[in-house]
This record gives structure tokens, C-alpha cells and sequence, in this order.
């Protein structure tokens, strides 16, 4: 009655023969290497505390926006998955979780699916697909085994093999899971957080002021002024680096950047304080902000980031009902050559400034992305990020900048993901479809297989570890 | 001395030995299915007279702007081909007949090049290829079999296999031929009208005063006031629902939307009328109407199908001599994310309501179609269109899409086509490329071979219905 | 210990047996065609004069853009490479190449690997892979090379079976190179000038009116009105045209065109002189001028070729020090529906007018380029452009075009190098890529194989020479 659930060895390799029996053999190499992940969602909390995980819908669906949203466009209401703080009960959760197999078809040929199948398969063992029929089955299965203490989030951490977890943070975080996790001698991983400053950076925002407060309290520095206000910044980055953070985020609804003179920046920033900015101003001073985190990541080192070009919360009934984060952000089209030439202007040719570009625009890949990236020596063509973090895509973006850039210019994989138990199966999604495409080169001639050798495994080690100067 | 004309059994499968045998199999279930077809171009009156059709020229080739662009831009004179009403003799017809198949060479590599060669072969009975040498000995094999009974416009839509065919109309239309069909027991296929209101809704046109007069008379409803020309359209489309519709398409530059207050888009209008809105007024007067459109569809239930991002017209002495479709509409770039955000935010989330997206800037696939089917309930990922609707295209859709909302967000195939006896073809090279793209997934273990073959068969039947509402 | 050099007989051919079989049947007609070479930049310099080349570095890498920027993002000085007219002594020259060796992975996979392998190989005989220990014998080994008399200019251009080079050059050159080398008996070659006029059609440059001055004198046409400024770029595109020219050649930031009447336009340009135009006014004026340019084209049939949408000199601390062209020029998007309107409306349907649209933006392919190269006799879809004059980007280029165009409406390859011994890498390059994409036709059954041999040929033959008017 059960239909099988196997993930075959050879998923994603290419299909012909001769291809697949290089990608093969250079996946082999890979397939077991520690896990770096230098970007990512996951709360440090839940390794710093260690508790078990609750049920399989509260861990696998409700924080899995990739994964609901094709539910909600199927016509799931989002409250009966427990999204947005719409806690569910026993009941609900089971109650979701046959909804979830009951609707396994959707995923049909998604990256959703591929991960998911080898979450339950590679972690939990779960050997029936998921169906109707199957749906209580497995979640009794599940829930078995998360009451197991190999299931328990720091053993998870070393049976993944992850050597580096980079989390996301705010920069008033005061990141004591981080503290409490390098103290702990029995946990040998490394966590580190990564300062985002996206809400301190717009002031274009309703609570900005606010925001500006609390980052002066927690920098513990007076943000009267627009001198003060960087100073409050630049501690708070100072905080991260001291727990052991390489990397500031950023992620505006643009690239665009503007250099202004210190007097006007001061000008703009008391004018926003005051509220009597205009948009126009306040869109100027979040530009030239930017600038001036290229700066500060010149001055302390962090890796700077861009994931820029989301329509954040396109169904304002469902931001009031589901918070932000709830499935309904959407890319729109991205500019980085104009954008970015300020930036790069004053600071691309600085001495280990590394500047990492994300797109959800693939259109920039071969167009802009891959020609900054050939030039300065700061610049990074970072990996295939959220809708486009997926087989068809990833093997777009290698297709569009090796021809130009090769490997080197490269971020390697970051797997950006709040789903935990999804990290396996996304650095092996990475890896499979590299190990693919160096495969395709090989065999046309185009390298040679001692290369291939050696290129799929710095695409793993040293090549993320350079780009996030790990 | 003749050259054969085969179209090979295998023609758009996979070159693969593994992976065609896979598509083979694929393909068998659903080459001989009834074709489904929601959205084109075919005169409802060819089908309700029954007329035989004239010359292979004026059926073949003077329609058909997908064919006779190549031509022109290979140095061929419109007029000569029949075009924008140059009504040709039996002399002219033959001539470019001979015209056509001289350039036989144009069409390598070309959509068109598939659908004629499946035409001739697969309708007409025509065993050699297309040249100077053949050209008279195929036109007088077209004629004999166009003077044969089974070649009659019914006899064909029966042996195409056509189960329901959409037809596209003008709103003040009175879907005569419709009913006719509808009334007429010796018919047994479906034919609906579709409601195509473009024209009434540009209040920038010249024209539009004249245009939105001739509704208020079909709809029998004073059009004087903003309140009546929206009941106006309403009662259009409840004649056109009555007489089988299931969609309103819509075709303008761009897909912004506004939502203007009713007061306010009062205001507008009646300035439209007067004669004295702005073209910033009649603009928005215009997006303000895309919206309501879709509000009308929330409350009537016709789909919303889109079909944006065209420059139309785009040589003014070709428009003179030769008048629209006549195959200067060129692409330009579109863009949904923030376009549409007005509309959805007021309809996307609303029980039943159907939005198909489509578009021929293929950028649009990944970055914003995609993400928003995956998200509002309401969203379809229309097929490629038009200039896309081509094998290269519709791989590249399926691998931009599929990825991220697998294949249940989909429209569909729909044909849009002009010309009558392409539509098998069309609808064969779709089966085909699906089946193909189904079988890699399959090779590469993304899905089992019972999904993909449960698969191809719902991409012809349960996935058009359920967007088309059949 | 030295790793073989060995370009394989398959290189970039498809992978699959039965395609590459095909492939190669094809690849054997055309690989010792004869290289037409309708766009670059060699200097007629070297030919006319036929001087031995210098050492390795200031012939293979100083002057190749494309070669340093890589080494550039790597973190190499560009003075340490000869960039920009930082002479390197004989120290300086060995120690760039071995800077070069030692980096040669950065290359893996790009089209720069796969050019100077080939040169390395095909023309100098090099046997062993760059690399740190393998930098002096290969300098060595080419130092001995270039003393040969067979590794003159002339020599190699024979060799290399160069049947027509075209130059790149200002309309103030007096071509005197050209000159020698039309008189000169002992040259059999074909060598012509295209003339390049952007600078002069700049009217917001710092240095225009100087350049106007001076056109004006090369002319011996008084440039003090519209009328005589027109007339003395007429009287230089005669002179080019007198000295073998058959195109015009135009790269601006965008490619809008606008129609000015002429007073207006007059106006404009005695502002521009007065240096009292704004930078609206010298925007118009410069789009007005290459709707002239059209105009004068299609008076004296020069081809008209495109090459829009580059950020020139994005670095502008790089330029400050190395000048020009030398390595940061970034693409940028650029849209060519909209903006050629008002030209084709005006021109594009005149007989013999030749307009080649090369881009850098992809996008438009599909979109834009094609669809007007479908229907407009005067339009040629150029070949993929620098950065993506690259294996993958030319498979996505006829993957984009060729469902709607077919071949007959492109360009044929052009190298558009100033690296003179990457000529026939470039060409082999693309005639692999082609006849690897028509094998894909072919074993689809979508050409049949006596198309494909003809078109492999037609592709470096007659399609160029048609779109080139050679």
C-alpha cells in the first residue's frame, strides 16, 4: 500500500551517461565534507538551550515559509498551519501535518520537495511517501524520534557535520546565546552572529525614531547626531565582531547608493530625527547609509552582504494577520551597475573589503553581478538565494558567470535557510549540482578532470571561507 | 527529385536514449487526448457557416502574422502575401504561395517551421518539403483537399479532437455565431466567446468616446455617468457569461494598477469624456479600470487572463498600408511585482478569483510570475505566449517556473492562435515538450515516474480546466 | 612533471554520442573555412607595417582586457601587467607572465581559459599547462617564436586564413595604414577601416567642441553650423567608404533615438558649441544624431552596428591611472523597442539599410531583438557581445533567437578583439558552438541534416558577408 520513499543516489547528477559517471566521482570527494554555512535564520537559542524540538508541524511546517505559501496559493488558510504565532494544538498540528502530505503533489518537481523528501528520509528515516494515507503514520514516526536525545537540536548540529553556522541578528541583539555557546566546552561547533541593520538604516520607516533610540541605549551612545549615530553603529558592529561575527547584512528594496557630504548627511539625519524629512531625503540618507557600511566593513573587516530586491509584504492582510516572513514576499527587478558605482567608487579597490552580491533578479548574473566581480578584487558573485536557490537556477547562475568569472570570484553556497533540519539537504543540493556542472565542463573539455577534483572541493572549504573570511 | 517531408515521431523528445524512452512512454498517454483550448483567435462564424476555406494562401498564409513577418523581413512585400486586406487573385495567391515556399530556408529552426511542416504533413497529406521546385504541385494538393468535405472548418475541429475551443470578442459583439453553434444539434463541441474589453478601457484613445457610446447601446445602459459605464461592462459581461464565457482577457502596455476613489475616478472619467483628461488622468482612469475589472470577476467569476508588455503598432507606414496584426508588435519589458500589488491586495486573496498571468519578457518568469502563483491563491502562471510559444521558450519556462510552484500554479497550454489548422500542431509540440521536460525530471530523480505520468496527463486536462474554470 | 596542453578534437562539441557525432560532421566542413572578420579593433598598424611582435606579455596580455581583469579581481596590480601604458622592461614583462602562470586556475571555466589554451597550443606549439613552474619555459619557448619570421603579423594573418579584417577607427584617422596595405602588392589580404564616431556625437563631453574643431579640419568642411557639422561627417564616412569601409559602428550608454526637426536640432547645436546647452539638450542632441547617422546610412549603405548599454570606466580611480579600456566597463540594461522606434519608424523599412543590434543585456534577445529583426528587412540580430561571447552565453543566444528568427537575420560571429592572435580561438569557438547547436536541431528533429550542413556553412560564410554587405 505504502509507496517508497527513497532518494536515489544519483539525484541531480546529469543524466547521460559518460557526464554522470565524472559528476560521480567528483561528488564522491564532497558528498561527506564538513558543512560551512556562513549565512543563514537559524535562532542560536535553540542550540545555546538544546531543548527538543516540539512536534514535526512546529518544526518542519509553521517556520517554513518556503513551504506554506505553496500551501496557502493551494488554498490552505495559513492559521490552520500555524503560521504568524497562530499556535496550533496537539490536534491542529496533526491536523496540519495531513494537510501538509495530503497536498504533497503540489510540490511536484520543487525545491521545496527536494529537501523535504531527504529532511525525512536522510534524518528521520521515514521510508513511505507522504500521502493521505501515509500522513499519520509519519507523524507518529516523526514524533518518535524527536522525542529521542539524538534528535535534540546540538546533536543534529554534529550528526549535519556542521563545522561554521553563521546566524542573522539585530544589531541590539545582545547575542548571550552566541556568549553562552562559546563558553559551553561541551559544544565544539562554531555559531556566530552576523549583524543586520536593515531597520536602524531606513529612516524612512514610521518607527525608525524609536528603532534609533534603542540602538543608542544598547551602543550606549548618544544619537543626537548624525556623528553619534554612526558611533552607535560602529559599537554595536564592534559587540558582533567580538562574538566572533564576519559578516554585515543589508537588504533594501534597492542597491542604489549615494555619497554625501558629511554636513548634509547630518542635515538629512536631523531631519528624519525630527520627522520633518522628506521621502525623497529620507531615501537619500538610507543610500548614503549604505555607503557608509562599505566604510565601516573597511575600517572593521566584516564581510558586507546585499540581498536586495524584495517586495516585503505584498498582501497587507496577510502582514496584519501573519507578521512579516509569512510567505508573500516578492522580487522585483534589481540595478546593481548604477547602483553600486558610488559605493564601489569609493571603496571597491580597498585593500580585504569584501562586498557579496545576492540577486533573486537572475537577470543580473551575466549582466552586472559577474562583471563587477571580474573587476574588483572586492567584489563576490554570491550564490543563487531564496526562489532561485533551486536545480534549474542554480544551474542558470553557473551557466551565466563561469564563462565570465570562473570560480574564484565566487561566494560559494549559503543555504539562508530558518529551516535547521534543512541544511543537509540544501548543501547537498549545492553540492550535486556543482559537482553537475564541473562534470559538464570535463566532459567538454573545457577543464580538465584533475581541476574539476580540485574546484569541487575549494567549493566547499576554501572558497566560502575566503569570501566570509572564515 | 522531391525531397520528403516527415515530421519524425520522435520530433522535440530528448536526445538521450535514457531519458527519451521515458518521454516516449509519456508522450503515448497523452498524444491522442482531446484538446482543451481556453484562449485564441479563431472566428466563431468560421465554425457556425461551415464554409469550405478559400485558397491555401488566404488560410495558410495571408492570417497568419507569425508567418508572414519572417517573410517581410526577409525582403517580401506584405501586399504580396495577402495581408491587411490586399485581397489577392488566384494568380497572387499561387504566386505567393510560391513566394513561401522559396523561403522554405527562413523558417529553419523556427516554431513556425514546426507547426507548418505538421500542418502540411499531418492535415494535408503533403509528403515533400516546401520549395521553389514543389511549391505548385503542394498548392494544388492544399486545393484538392480544401474542396473536400472533410476539410471543412466543422470536419477539421472534429478530427483535431477540439473539446473546447474559446474564441475571443469584442464586448459589444453579439455572439451570434456563438449561439448559433450553441442552438445547432449537429454540432457537438464547445465553443465559448471570450469578453476582450481592451478598447474601453483606454480612455487615451481617440476613438474612446465613439467606443464607450457603441457599449453603453449594446449593453442597453446609459453610459453618462462614471456609475454607468461600469454597468455598462457588467452587462456586457453577463451576456457573454450567458452565452458560455469563462474569461475576460486584457492587453495593455503595462500592468500597473491604481485604486482610485470612486469620486475620484468619477472625476476622471467625466473629464475623459469631455475631452479635457490629461494623459497622466487617462492613464490612471485606465489602471484604475484594470482593477475594477478584477473586482468584476470577484463577482461574476469570468477568469482574469492578462496579456501585457507590447509595443503595438510599432512602424506607423506599415499600420497605414497593411492596419494592425500585421506583425510589427514588438516586446518590451514588463513588470508585475509592484504593478499588480494595488489589484492583489484588494482581489488576490478572494475565493474563487482567477488571475492568468502572461507575458513575453521571459525575465518575468522567476523573478515575479512564479513567486506571486506561489503565494496568492488567485495567481496562475499563464504559458509562454506568442514570440515565446516555441520549443527553446517553453523549456525555459517550465525550468524558470517549476523549480519554485511545480506545476499546479500553471494555466495550462493555450494555443492563442489565429490560425485554425495550427492548433494541433501547437497543442502536439506542448504535450511533447512537457512530456520531455517530465522525463528529465524523472532521469535526474527530482519525481517518480508515476507522478510524472499522472503529471502529463493533468497538464492537458484537470490543470486548463481548473484555471480556465472548464 | 609538466601537465599536458592539449586542447581536445571535441572541445565544446555536445556530449551526448548520437549529438556529437552529428556535430562533428558538421564542425569538419567549416573548421578550415576562411575567417571573415567583420568587427574588431587589430590596428592596421601591424599589418602595414609587418614589425615582429614584441615579448609574450605585451603581445598576449598588456592589451587584453579581457585577461587582466580577471587578474585584476584577483588582487594583481594592473601596473604590474602593462596595463595602460606602464611600460614593463624585460624583468617586468617575465615577471608579469609568471604572475599570469601562477594564476592560470582563476580561468577555470572561462572563455579566456578556453582562447589562450588554443592560442598557446594552435599557434605557438606550447605543450605544457601554465603554471608557477612551467611560466619560464613557456615565455622562453614564445620569445623564441616571436623572432620568427613566420610569427609576423602578415605571416600569422595568412596562417590564420584571415580572408577580410575590418579595423576600428576615429573619423579623423587619415587611414594611411590601410592605405599601404591596398597598394601594397605583397599583401593579399583584405584589411578595411569602420568608422567609429561616438565621441563626435557626444555633445555633453568635456572635449567636444574640440573634437568637432577637429573633424571639421579632417573634413575640410567648416563646422560652425548644423548643416556644415553633418556635411563634415558625411565627407568622413565617404573617405572611410573610399578606403574600403562597409560599417558604422556606434556604442553609447543607451540606444534611444529621438526625431528632432531640423531647426531644432540647429538650435541645440550651436548651444552645445556655446557650451550653453544643458545636459537635457545635448541627451537629445547625441540621440538625434544617430537617428542622422541612420539617415546617412541608408544615403551611403554603410552598415549601421550597435553596441549600446556600457558603463564605461566604472572605476574612476582605475582610469585616473590606466586610462580607458582597461577592464571596468560594466553592462547595464538597454532596451531597444522603445528606444529605436522613432529610427526604424523613419528608416527601417528603407531597402539595402543594414542596423545590427549587438547587446550585452541578454534579455533583450528574446524580447526585443529578435521580434525586430523578425519583422524589420533592415535589422540583423547581432552575435552575443564581449562578456558573453562565451560557450554558455552563445548556446542561451541561439536558444533565444532562433525559435523566432531562425539564422538568416543574424550577424554571423564577430571576434571584436584587439588581441590579434585570439582570432581564430574566437572563431573556432563559435563555429563548435554552432555546429553543436544545429546538431541539437537536427537530432530533435526539428532541422533535418542537409539544412544543418548547409546552414553550418552559410554561418561563416554568406550570413556574414550578407549582414556585412561584404
Amino acid at each position: 500500500m505504502a509507496t517508497p520513499l527513497t532518494p536515489h543516489l544519483d539525484r541531480l547528477l546529469p543524466t547521460s551517461p559518460e557526464v554522470r559517471a565524472i559528476a560521480r566521482e567528483l561528488f564522491a570527494q564532497v558528498e561527506h565534507l564538513p558543512i560551512v554555512s556562513p549565512h543563514g535564520h537559524v535562532p542560536a537559542q535553540w542550540l545555546s538551550e538544546d531543548q527538543p524540538f516540539g512536534d514535526p508541524t512546529s518544526l518542519l511546517i509553521s517556520p517554513d515559509h518556503y513551504l506554506t505559501r505553496l500551501l496557502h496559493s493551494a488554498g490552505v488558510p495559513l492559521e490552520t498551519l500555524g503560521v504568524g504565532g497562530h499556535v496550533l494544538d496537539e490536534a491542529g498540528s496533526r491536523a496540519a501535518w495531513r494537510t501538509f502530505c495530503d497536498h504533497w503533489p503540489v510540490y511536484r518537481g520543487t525545491q521545496v520537495r527536494y529537501w523535504i523528501e531527504n529532511e525525512l528520509a536522510g534524518i528521520f528515516g521515514i521510508t513511505e511517501r507522504p500521502s493521505a494515507d501515509s500522513a499519520d503514520r509519519i507523524y507518529d514516526a516523526l514524533c518518535a524520534r524527536l522525542a529521542e536525545p539524538a534528535y535534540r537540536p546540538r546533536a543534529l548540529f554534529d550528526r549535519f557535520g556542521i563545522e561554521v553556522l553563521a546566524t542573522t541578528d539585530d544589531p541590539c541583539d545582545n547575542l548571550v546565546h552566541h556568549e553562552k555557546l562559546a563558553a559551553d566546552e561541551t559544544f565544539t561547533g562554531t555559531v556566530v552572529p552576523s549583524f543586520r541593520p536593515d531597520r536602524y538604516l531606513e529612516p524612512g520607516r514610521p518607527d525608525w525614531n524609536t528603532l534609533v533610540d534603542a540602538l543608542g541605549a544598547a551602543a550606549d551612545t548618544p544619537v543626537d547626531t548624525w556623528a553619534g549615530f554612526l558611533d552607535a553603529l560602529r559599537a554595536r558592529r564592534r559587540y558582533f565582531i567580538e562574538h566572533g561575527a564576519v559578516s554585515a547584512d543589508h537588504s533594501h528594496a534597492d542597491v542604489v547608493t549615494v555619497v554625501l557630504e558629511p554636513a548634509e548627511a547630518g542635515r538629512l539625519y536631523d531631519a528624519a530625527r525630527a520627522g520633518t524629512a522628506t521621502p525623497e531625503q529620507t531615501t537619500a540618507l538610507r543610500r548614503h547609509l549604505l555607503t557608509e557600511m562599505a566604510g565601516m566593513s573597511v575600517e572593521d573587516g566584516l564581510v558586507m552582504t546585499l540581498h536586495p530586491g524584495i517586495y516585503r509584504n505584498h498582501s497587507s492582510a496577510t502582514l496584519r494577520s501573519f507578521g512579516p516572513d509569512s510567505g508573500h514576499d516578492i522580487p522585483m527587478q534589481v540595478e546593481f551597475t548604477r547602483g553600486l558605482q558610488p559605493l564601489l567608487d569609493r571603496y571597491g579597490l580597498e585593500q580585504d573589503f569584501h562586498l557579496v552580491l545576492f540577486t533573486v533578479d537572475e537577470t543580473t548574473f551575466s549582466r552586472e553581478i559577474a562583471p563587477l566581480a571580474g573587476f574588483y578584487p572586492s567584489v563576490y558573485a554570491g550564490a543563487p538565494w531564496w526562489f532561485i536557490d533551486a536545480p534549474d537556477a542554480v544551474r542558470r547562475y553557473r551557466a551565466a558567470i563561469t564563462d565570465d568569472i570562473g570560480f574564484y570570484r565566487t561566494s560559494g553556497f549559503i543555504d539562508d535557510t530558518r529551516a535547521f533540519c534543512s541544511i543537509p539537504a540544501r548543501h547537498d543540493m549545492s553540492r550535486r549540482l556543482d559537482c553537475g556542472f564541473l562534470a559538464e565542463l570535463v566532459a567538454e573539455h573545457r577543464i580538465e578532470l584533475d581541476e574539476a577534483q580540485e574546484l569541487a572541493v575549494q567549493l566547499v572549504t576554501d572558497i566560502p571561507r575566503k569570501a566570509f573570511k572564515l
